[in-house]
C-alpha cells in the first residue's frame, strides 16, 4: 500500500503532538531491542476506515513493521473482530498505537455514521457530506464518507459554486441575476444555487443552476415541491439540507429528492470503539 | 489579544486546506470592495471555546477586520445568544466563515460535553482529558476541557510516564519491580500507574507512584476499595477510567476517587450548534 | 488588496532563494536610511498578470512600501507604459526588485501569450489551458491564462477525470467499457474522454462523457466529425488538443469544436520585457 | 543516484500541487495491483537536464520504481531518441508521469538553449546566465545551463556583489568611489561592476572590480575599447550583457569579451518536447 | 537505531543550511561510484552524545552508508579512542562530516562538562540544567545533560511553573499569595519557586511549593538554612542555582541543598574535539 | 530594523521549542492586561551580537512591543552598560526573555571571542572563522564574526572549493593533478587547498590556488616558509589553521601569513552574560 503524501504528512504532525519519538514511558521500561505483536479489534459494529493513517504511524515509528490487515478501507466490521496484525520492535508499536487508533477511530466514527445514514434513506437519495470537517481532516473524512457509502459534495471553496443566502445578500444583485451572473462566471465549474422558496427554485434552474440546494422545506412539502420541479426541469438535480439526523432521515424517502447533504456526518460522529493488545514476541 | 501561534498554524492549514483564498463563488458575485458585518450566533446551549482558533481565521482572511466578542473562552451560552460581531470585507468575512465556525463548532462541543460531566460528578471528583483527541488539534482540545470546567492529564509521551498493561507486559519484569524502576528512570516526571486488582493498587502506591488509575473496578466497589487503600496511604491520588459516559458518572460521587479520566470529551462530543448571519454594511 | 497565501507562500519562497534579505551589493553600498522611488516599466506590448506576486515582494521586503499600480491584472499595456510606482527603502526596492520581476515577467508572458491565441482563434473557441505549467506556478499561470483571456482546464488530477490513450491501455477494459466505468466511479466529477476516431467519440459521448477531446484529427476533417458529432449529440462538448500553435491557430475558426487546450501557454511562452528604474528620493 | 533534498522537496511540492496521491482517474479505471513499462522519449532535438527531478518524480510515486537511463544529465538527444525506461505500478507511473515531464521539458529546455547560444558565440566566450530564473526552479536552471554548456553567474545576492547603475544612483557615492568602496567591504567576495562606457571601465578596473560588465556597448565598438582595456589592465575580465539573442550571437565572435550573461536562457527558452508512453506489463 | 523525528528535522536543516548536496569540492574531485571508509576518532577524554544526530547525518547522504558505532550515547571516551567506524559513498561520507561532527562536538560537550560538574558536586547533590540551551537544540542538549549524569529541569514554559522574581513583581500581589496562587492555578503541574530569603523559602514551602530556588545565597550560610528547612518541612526540596563554575562546585557538598541547576552547561560548555579520517575503499 | 526572514525563522523556532505562547507561570500569576519595562544589561565586557534576533524574539511575542536599544549590532558593551530598553505586555516580554537572550548571549559570546582574536593577533592577520558552526546558527554566527572583527570564510559547501586531505585521497589524482582539476572544474569559484609541506604549497599555488592554507606547521617555520612563497608568488594568499587558541595568537605576529581560520570561535565561545530586568509599568 502506498501512503498518499497528505496521509505521511498529518500522521507526522500528530506523532509530533505526541512527542511519539520521545515516549518516557517505554524509555523507561521497555527495551530496545524487545519485539511485540499487537492486534487491533472493534468493541462495536461499524465501517472501517482510515486504515492508511494508521499504517502511516506504524510505519513511521518502526520502519519495519509487518502489517497484516484482516479488514479493509469500506469493510463493515463487528464486535469483537481482529482488524489487524502488527508485528514490530515494543517501542515503535507502543509509540504508534494512540496516534494510530485516533486516525482510525475517528474517521471509522465517520464511515460508520454515513452507513447508518445510507441506509436510513434507501436507494434512491445520495448521502452527501459538506465542507464542515475537522480541520485538518478534510480529506480523510470525505474519503471516508465514501467509504460509508456517501458521495463527496465539494472539496473546498475554490472547485464549486455554492450560492447561499449570505452571497444572494452581499451580491447586490436580484436572486436571478446572481445565478445567472454566477453561471456565467464560473468559468465551468458546477454551480449550485440554494432556494428558500418553489419560486426561487424555478428560477435558479431556469438560469442553469447545476443543481438546486432545497434549504429548510417542511418534508410533508417536499414530495409535491420536487414533482413540480421535476416536470418543467427533467434533468434538475433536488437536494435538500439543514437539520437531518438519523431519525428523521427515512422520511426522505419517496420525497423524489435526488441527495441530501448533512453536516454532522463529519463534525459530530462519535467515534468507532477499537481496542489495541500488545504482547512480547520472538 | 495576542493568538499563540500553534493556534495561527492550525487556522493557516485548515485555510489552505479550504482553498480559503480562491472562493470561487465570493469572486464571481461580490465585490472586492464590499464590507458587511456579520454575526456568530449560539443555537444550542453550551460551553464556548476556541475563540482564538475563530479570530485568527477571520483575521488572516482580513487583516482589518473589527472583531466584538459577546462571550468569551469558557462562557456558557445560551440558544440565540449573541457570540461575536465582526465587521470588514465581505469576501474576508465569506472566506473565514467556515474554518472559523469548525474551530468553533468542535472545540464548544469539547468544553460544552466536558461541562456536562462536571456536573454530573460532582465537586469532589476532577473531570480529566485523555491523550485521545483529534489528531492536530489536541493543545485546543485541552484547552476546551479547562475551559468546561475540566484539568488536562498529560500531554503528550514525553511529559508523564504512565504504566498500563502493554508496559508491564513488554517491560519483562513483574508489576511492583516495573512501578520501581519506572519511578528510579523517571527523571524527576511524574508516574501514574494502572492497577487492575487493589492488591496492585497497593504495590503500584508501595513503589511511590504518584497516582493510581483503578481500571475497571466496579461502580460498587469503588468506596470500599478506595476507603482502604486511603487509609493506608493517605496521601494517594486515585483516579478511574474507563467506559464511564454521562448516564453513569453521577455513580462516582461519594465514591472515594479523587478524578476520572474521560476519552470522550475529546473523540467523540457533538458540535455545538452555531450560525453565521451576514449583511451589507458600509 | 489582500494577498492570497499561497501568493505569499511562492514569493517567500523565491526571496529565499535569492537571499534577498542578505544582499551583499545593498549592504555595502546603500545606506540603511536612504529612501527611493521605483518605476517598472513594459519594453514589449502585452498583457500583465501577476501583480499580486509583485507586490508581494515589495512588501516582503518593506512592510511600509508605497505601491501604486498604474496597470491592473489582465491589462493590455504598451511598450514604454508605465505599469508600477512605488516608493520605499532603497534596501527593500533593490532586495525586491528580481524576485518581484521574475514572477511579474513570466505571468504576463503567459498572459500574453494567451491573448494571442485567444486572437487567432476567434470568438467561437475557447482557449483552455493544461497542466504543462511549470512546477510550483501553476495557480499563478492558470490565473494568468484567464488574464490573457483564456479558460482554466482542470486543476490537478483529483477534481476532474480525463481518460487518455494510457488509461484505455492500462484498464484491462475496452474503450466503451472504461468511459462507462469511469463515469459510474467518478463521484460526481467531471469526465473527460481522449477520441482518436470518430467512433471512438461517439462511444464516448453515448456513455456520458462531459466533453470529448478529438486528438490529432487533420483540421481538414474537423468540419464534418464536429457536425456528425452535433447532430447526433446535440450538447456535446467538443474539444481539440495537439500541436496547434500560433501559426495554425486561425485554422480552427469554423471548425465546429468548442475549446482547444494548448500546453505551450504555459510551458513555452516568453517572458514579457519589463524593466525596472530606480532613483533616490524624500 | 543519490537525489539532493532540494530536488526532492520542489517535486514533493509539485506532486502536491497536482494532487498526484489521488488521480482520480487513475483510482477510476487502474487496478492497484496493475504493473506498467513506460519509456520516455525526445520529439525533438535538444540537451537533456533534470533527470534527477524526474527520477523523484517516479521514485515519490512508486519507491519501488526501476529506471533506466538510456541517456544522462547534459546528454545531446535527438527526435525519436529513448530517453528513459521505468517499470513500476501502472498508477505511480500515471500519478508521476506530469510532473517529471513538466520537469524534464523545463530544464532540457534551458539547457538546449544554452547548448545553441554557446555554439553561435563560438568557444572563445563563455556563455553565463543570470538570476532571471523561473521562481523555485534556480538551482535546476542554473545546472541545465552547466549541462549545456554554460556557467553559473553568482547563484544570489549575497554570495557576490554586482554594482548596477540602480546601486550607484543609490549609493550618494561617485563610480569610483563607489567601486572602491564595494571593494572593500566585500569580505573577499568577488565584485563585478557595470560601466555604462569605457572611462567608467578604466575605472572600474583601477579599483579592483574582479570583472567588468559592459551594458548596451555597439557591437561595433566592442574590438577596440576590449583591446584598449587589455593593453592596460591585461588580467581584466569582461563581460558583455543586454539584448544579445540567438541571431546576433555570432557578433561577438572576435569581439575581446570573455563572457556573455543572457536572461532569456532561463527566462524564456521553450520546453524540449517529450512524450511519455505506458504499456501494461508483468 | 530508529532515529527521533526532532533528530532528523534538525540534521535536514543543517544539511540544507551547508548546501551538503552540493558539495562544490567533491564534486569537481571525487568520482560518484568512488566509496570510503571513515572513522571519527577521539582527540580528548570526555562524554559522548548526539550520536543519532551524527547518524542521521550519514544516512541523509547515503542512505545505505554502515555505520558501526564502537561507543555509545553516554559512554566516556578517552584521547584517541576511536567511535564511529562508517563505509559508504565518498561523497556521501564528506557530504555529512562536517554536519555530523557539528552536532557531535556539541553535545559531547555539553555531556563532558555535565560529568564534570556531577564528579565536582559529589552525589548528594543532583545536577541540573536549565532554559538556557541553543536555539534548536535544546531537546538534544538536554538528552546530552543526562547523558553526563545530569538530570532534566523543566522542558519549556509549559510544562511546569517557575515563580521567579520577574513574576512576583508582575503579578501585583505578595510573595505568599502568589505562590499560593500559583499552585491553585497550576492545573496539576509542578510549582518551583524561587526564594531570596529564608523567610520567602518559609513561606513559598508553606503555600505547597514542590521545590524551592536558593538564589544568591551565600555558600557560608547554606548548611544553616537547609538544616533549619528541612527541620521544618522535611520532604522539601531545595534547589540552588546562579553563578556556581566547576571550581566552586564542591563547595555544595555537605550543603545540604539537593540539587543545583547551571546554566552554563548548555550555552558554554566548549566542543569536544573529535576528528574525522577518510581513506579510499572497496 | 527590517528583520531578516532566516532570523524570524530561527526565533519562531526557538519560541516554539520553549512553548513560549503557552507559559504557564504567566498565565496563573500574570494580568493579561498589564504592562511591563524590561532592560537587558551586560554583566560582562565583551561585544554586542543577535540584536536583531533578540528584536524578532520580543516583537514575536509582543506585536506593539517598544524597543529602544542603547548599543548597537558589533558594539563594544561594558560590565553594567545598558543595552536594550523594551517596553510591552507583561506576558509577551516574559515569553520573549529566554529566548531574546538565548540568542543574543551565544551570538555575543562569538563576536567578543573573535574581538579577542583579532586583538591578539594583531593588524596584519585576518580573523576567519570556520563551518564548525552550531547547527542552525551558522548565519547568525558568522555575522557575529565580522561584528567582532573578523572575515568570513565560505559560507557552506557549495560557494566554493576548499581541498583538504581527505579531498586528496579520494580524488585518485595526485596533489598538483589535482589542484589543477579543480581549478579546471570550479565553474569560477574561488579554490583553496590545504598544503603541509612547502612543496605542496608551492605546486597548489602553480597550479592556480586562490589561497594556500598552510596546516600544522611550526610557528617557528612560517616566516621562512611564507617569505620563500612571497618570493615566487607575490600576490599569493596564504592562511594558517589548526589549534591556534588565544593563549597562541600573539606568535602569529609577524610570521608573513594573511590570515587564519580559527574553528573555536563559533564552536566552543562561552555566552556573553546578560541580565533581564522587569518592572511593572503603565
Amino acid at each position: 500500500m502506498e501512503l498518499p503524501r497528505d496521509v505521511l504528512r498529518a500522521v507526522e504532525q500528530a506523532l509530533v503532538e505526541d512527542r511519539a519519538d520521545h515516549d518516557a514511558t517505554s524509555l523507561a521500561l521497555v527495551p530496545a531491542a524487545r519485539r511485540a505483536r499487537g492486534r487491533i479489534v472493534a468493541r462495536a459494529d461499524g465501517v472501517l476506515s482510515g486504515c492508511d493513517y494508521a499504517a502511516a504511524a506504524f510505519v513511521a515509528c518502526d520502519a519495519a513493521v509487518e502489517l497484516e490487515w484482516l479488514a479493509e478501507e469500506g469493510a463493515r466490521v463487528r464486535d469483537g473482530q481482529e482488524i489487524l496484525r502488527c508485528h514490530g520492535t515494543a517501542r515503535g508499536l507502543l509509540a504508534a498505537e494512540r496516534t494510530a487508533l485516533n486516525f482510525l477511530q475517528q474517521l471509522s466514527g465517520v464511515a460508520s455514521a454515513t452507513a447508518e445514514m445510507v441506509a436510513a434513506v434507501g436507494r434512491e437519495v445520495t448521502v452527501l457530506d459538506t465542507r464542515k470537517t475537522v480541520p485538518g481532516l478534510r480529506h480523510g473524512q470525505k474519503r471516508a464518507v465514501v467509504s460509508g457509502g456517501g458521495v463527496n459534495h465539494r472539496r473546498d471553496l475554490e472547485d464549486q459554486l455554492l450560492l447561499k443566502e449570505n452571497h444572494f445578500a452581499l451580491s447586490g444583485m436580484d436572486y436571478a441575476e446572481a445565478v445567472r451572473h454566477a453561471k456565467a462566471a464560473s468559468g465551468g465549474r458546477i454551480v449550485g444555487v440554494e432556494a428558500d422558496t418553489e419560486e426561487q427554485a424555478v428560477q435558479a434552474l431556469e438560469m442553469g443552476a447545476d443543481y438546486v440546494l432545497l434549504d429548510n422545506f417542511a418534508l410533508a412539502e417536499l414530495p409535491a415541491v420536487a414533482g413540480r420541479l421535476r416536470a418543467r426541469f427533467p434533468r434538475a438535480v433536488l437536494e435538500v439540507s439543514g437539520g437531518i439526523r438519523l431519525a428523521s432521515a427515512a422520511g426522505l424517502r419517496g420525497c423524489g429528492v435526488d441527495r441530501v447533504s448533512v453536516g454532522w456526518l463529519t463534525h459530530s460522529a462519535p467515534a468507532l470503539d477499537l481496542a489495541f493488545y500488545l504482547e512480547p514476541a520472538a
